[in-house]
């Protein structure tokens, strides 16, 4: 059982449970060689706070007195580790080996006898060397043991794995067979050789592939990925769990792992880390049990690093950085970035954090994408026979003094856009998310400005304005008095942000009537907006959107279509909605598909009666699958 | 005193000893409150490895009791620590007050009677708001205060403080006359406000001024750099120490300090680090002291880091890494890479590790710039009408199959040239630093290519081929047979390579004769010629270039007009050079101002007889300002 808790892009933090055993997720599983303990089990748990790890059932059982004692007390005694425990069952060793000694259906039996909290289908590893035609061949064998493991597997949950070599297809259907069959667990398999040889982007097609294919509410784990270079981006694909002997192998082939790379001891003066490991030993000293400390220590906080930055909303900037710490890495992140849609469709609305600019490809980030579009698709110009187009080089300005720029906005027929990084920025949407949080350095690569001037360029030609005169120079509109607050322009903005956030045409809907605007004394920004005397928005400081009140969410209710907006939950559950009680997935029976998380709800029962309105937290796709988890927080009952 | 040890770029790691006390830099002082010792400084180097700090004169003489105690028991005993102590003498409280009570004169006296190992004068601390005119009095001042403590001084070693605000011509002027009077020290004073406002730029701009007008063997202090993420970069703009509070003022403010940036402890669930107080203590429960731990952990770690990195000549790669953690710091990394000039003087004709790349800014480093001028400036193509190029898509392949290449090579009248990233290569230059030590994404950034495009028209049309035409495709050159040594190819190669790094002609003045070429059976790449029976010359296998060997050098020294490649050093001095005893600097008189570190040099008495060949470990600014250290390490004595 999966539940969602935070979540950055497809990146999230969850609380995973099986058995009696919980993992907060992103989570690294150390292998643990049960006849060869680097760092005693008991001991990655006290001194490393690892809540799970992960052994091989072929190897005990492969081990006469192994076997006997595990099958005699269990696992966790025989490893003495009270935390989560989840069991491989030979595959790798096939990959290595070439064959091995067991069946799927021995191999399943022997796991159900260990009291493991995750037991593992023993598939087929298709090799990246593999013809289609083998691939397809290991994947239909795949599918065929994990149905066979089904009926074997008891009461004890069960991991199947997408094999499929390198071709996304066969990935894909791997997954939408396997995720259509309830395993508590799907792994991606086969990549170590693709890690071996750094051959991340084709991970990356290989992860997302199958990604894309398995239910939302699926969790993901992902065989061998320990090395702390790929940790942002494989959690970044929402891998959730994964596993890894890297700390164990590095160590006994004397090398140290770092998230920027590998090095080896012999190689290093002084150790660039402050570890136990490293700060007892200098690192050509290092036994290997402490290299493994080392190793394990690097690991296990760089998977803490992830968290914070999903909880931050600050992943993106990792993995952006991370990238840059291997040639192919850049390769990677690139093929991330072409799924531009589908990760669009699991971006929040609004990241915690302001967006900072680590590269060219920081604009193909989907929140950049988002806000692209949305404006050719959803923002209407005022109408206007002039544009005045304010240059980058006017940036800093142009944020400090804003009032100056609304003054000209305020001349009949006169309209201000920005030429920024992101696109051409209408100066009434400069408060919206990422526009106003956001980072760039002055100096930015030709290639970004000359997209910019691109962008910009077609809405010119869009709005039809007769003329698109560039700004002429600071001391325009520095002259320009700062001390008036122009509530027409504050209106406008108003009218502006709703058309962005909630479509064309629901500024009409919304503001329909005698509207009057609460503006701040202290930021001088719009805080409320109420029309005909109902409070119908409430602008966030944060992100600079919208939160719809009970009146705004029945204007929109009354004025837009079904499915739009909405959120449809069982009628049975919806009177706890309408008492103010969240919207949990698994009462949700459908909903809008262009929702995101983040976006405004509108709470109905199943005859499309409003009943809540509230911040959806999920997109449709995860409050379908979910079991668990809040779909839509609400702020409101209505009705 | 300062010994330089290993470099990269600019960055260097050197021995500084002041006194009788060692510091290997670079090397962060944390800052020590006298009236409040955070962490204690015996635990600093026990616990921390810190081997010198920074504490204030100018603090412990306004308070009586810390007053007589330092002077009654010396700074050591006062603050419990025997490694190295610099003091400070109270300009920067001169720029948080305004005002400050004390004067040179008497700041310098009351430095001499605390046992200090480098004592600070009192100098002027210049805003980044100042006007020219202030900045340009502060400048003079600072220097007449420098003057006359250097009077009253005795035997305390100095160190002078370079000020001008940004105005990189004031910094310079300063920096050249403080550098003139023979301080122990001279740092760059008054960035802090530049560092506090993230204006990395500017610090870039004012270190550099300073840096490039100071003699290369002056230790350079930077005040008040600590926050980890400028620790890289300050280290390339080859600043030897540097001091911060920052460790316990952020600490005090409740923040931890990362490579990659700031994190309010509050604000995370779990540290991202695996240092001792973090696995001791969640974030948002430490105390003041366990976050300054923290802090000083990560500084000094980082430290050790950017140590590393020197070493391994992976300085670059860390930098321009690092940059992506802020917007600004790619705007400083833009500032740095504008000295261009200046960094090739310092740079070695190879690192010791493959050149990454990390950014579009990877192109504009030294290696590669010389790379390019060398090309253009250097190499000769060999006689023929025809060109065959090609393409990046090949690289791949080309790096897998020479041989295949070289076939179309041997073809009477055809050239190969790869369009690489790093400009046109031509085929028997593919060994040389650092074409074949390279490592790229496979999809580049357009703008590179464009580049990329341009060097190899600039070539094509320089060359006056008849015609240069693609490589048509990788059958055609897969299909030659792949068995055959080219002696004649690699002997072009010896040809290109000798011209390329000695300069043009060179390559006849050693090859005149009988040439043998001894290859490699194990790799297939030349390692020794002889001419005429003798040895000439020996191939790196590391970076492709050449070892002179004795008879080469007699051949250069005949055939090259002084003061080319040579390093001349006192006539008294020669007879060790002769035995084979490496060259110290402080007794090198002159040197050809083209030899880089790396590069081969003749090693000639003050007559130019010839008494040693060996390779140059400093350039020529180096090698006259150096007192310590060896200039050339001697392979050969000669005569």
């Amino acid at each position: 059982m999966l539940e969602l808790r935070r979540r950055c892009g497809l990146g999230r933090v969850c609380a995973l449970t099986l058995r009696d055993k919980g993992v907060t997720t992103p989570a690294l599983f150390p292998v643990v060689n049960p006849r060869r303990l680097t760092i005693p089990p008991r001991g990655m748990r006290e001194d490393f706070g690892v809540e799970g790890l992960i052994t091989n059932a072929y190897i005990i059982r492969g081990d006469g007195d192994l076997a006997k004692r595990a099958e005699a007390d269990g696992l966790h005694e025989l490893l003495d580790f009270d935390g989560f425990i989840m069991t491989d069952s030979g595959a790798f060793q096939s990959h290595v080996y070439g064959e091995i000694e067991a069946t799927n259906e021995e191999m399943v039996s022997f796991q159900t006898r260990l009291g493991t909290d995750l037991g593992t289908v023993l598939d087929i590893f298709s090799e990246p060397t593999d013809t289609r035609t083998r691939a397809k061949a290991a994947v239909e064998e795949t599918i065929r043991r994990a149905e066979e493991a089904r009926e074997l597997a008891g009461d004890m949950p069960l991991n199947a794995t997408v094999q499929g070599s390198t071709f996304p297809d066969l990935r894909a259907a791997c997954a939408e067979a396997l995720g259509g069959m309830g395993f508590a667990v799907v792994s991606v398999g086969g990549v170590v050789p693709l890690m071996e040889a750094y051959r991340f982007a084709d991970l990356v097609r290989v992860v997302m592939a199958a990604k894309a294919a398995l239910p939302p509410a699926t969790p993901v784990h992902l065989f061998g990925a320990g090395h702390p270079l790929v940790f942002p981006l494989i959690a970044a694909m929402g891998v959730d769990t994964f596993d890894s002997a890297a700390y164990a192998k590095f160590a006994h082939d004397g090398r140290m792992l770092f998230p920027s790379g590998t090095e080896a001891a012999a190689d290093l003066e002084a150790s660039p880390c402050a570890c136990p490991a490293c700060l007892q030993t200098e690192p050509r000293d290092m036994s290997e049990g402490e290299l493994a400390r080392h190793n394990l220590h690097l690991c296990v906080s760089e998977v803490r690093r992830v968290r914070e930055a999903i909880r931050a909303g600050t992943l993106w900037e990792l993995v952006e950085r991370r990238a840059r710490s291997h040639p192919a890495l850049l390769d990677a992140l690139k093929a991330f970035y072409t799924h531009g849609e589908f990760l669009e469709r699991h971006q929040a609305l609004s990241e915690r954090s302001a967006l900072a600019y680590v590269g060219e490809e920081t604009l193909l980030r989907p929140s950049v994408q988002r806000l692209r579009g949305r404006f050719f698709s959803r923002y209407a110009p005022p109408a206007g026979d002039q544009c005045v187009l304010v240059p980058e080089g006017a940036k800093p300005y142009w944020r400090r003094g804003p009032k100056a720029l609304r003054e000209i906005v305020g001349r009949a027929g006169t309209h201000v856009v920005v030429k920024s990084p992101l696109g051409p920025i209408p100066i009434e949407l400069d408060e919206v998310y990422p526009v106003a949080q956001s980072q760039f350095p002055s100096d930015l690569p030709g290639a970004v400005w000359a997209d910019a001037e691109d962008h910009v360029k077609r809405f010119v030609e869009a709005a039809g304005y007769e003329s698109a005169r560039a700004w002429e120079g600071r001391e325009t509109l520095a002259a320009l008095p700062e001390d008036r607050r122009d509530v027409d322009f504050e209106l406008w903005r108003v009218r502006a942000t709703a058309d962005y956030q909630f479509g064309r045409g629901t500024a009409d809907l919304l503001l329909d009537g005698d509207v009057s605007l609460r503006i701040s004394k202290r930021t001088g920004r719009v805080r409320n907006v109420a029309v005909d005397g109902e409070h119908v928005l409430s602008m966030r400081v944060r992100d600079g959107l919208f939160t719809l009140k009970a009146a705004g969410a029945t204007r929109l209710h009354d004025g837009l279509k079904a499915p739009r907006m909405r959120v449809t939950v069982e009628t049975e559950t919806a009177p706890f909605n309408r008492e103010g009680k969240n919207v949990f997935a698994k009462f949700v029976v459908a909903m809008d598909q262009d929702l995101r998380p983040g976006d405004e709800a509108l709470v109905v029962d199943e005859e499309d009666g409003l009943v809540a309105v509230g911040q959806a937290l999920m997109n449709r796709e995860e409050a379908l699958s979910f079991e668990a988890g809040v779909a839509v927080r609400v702020r409101d009952g209505i009705g």
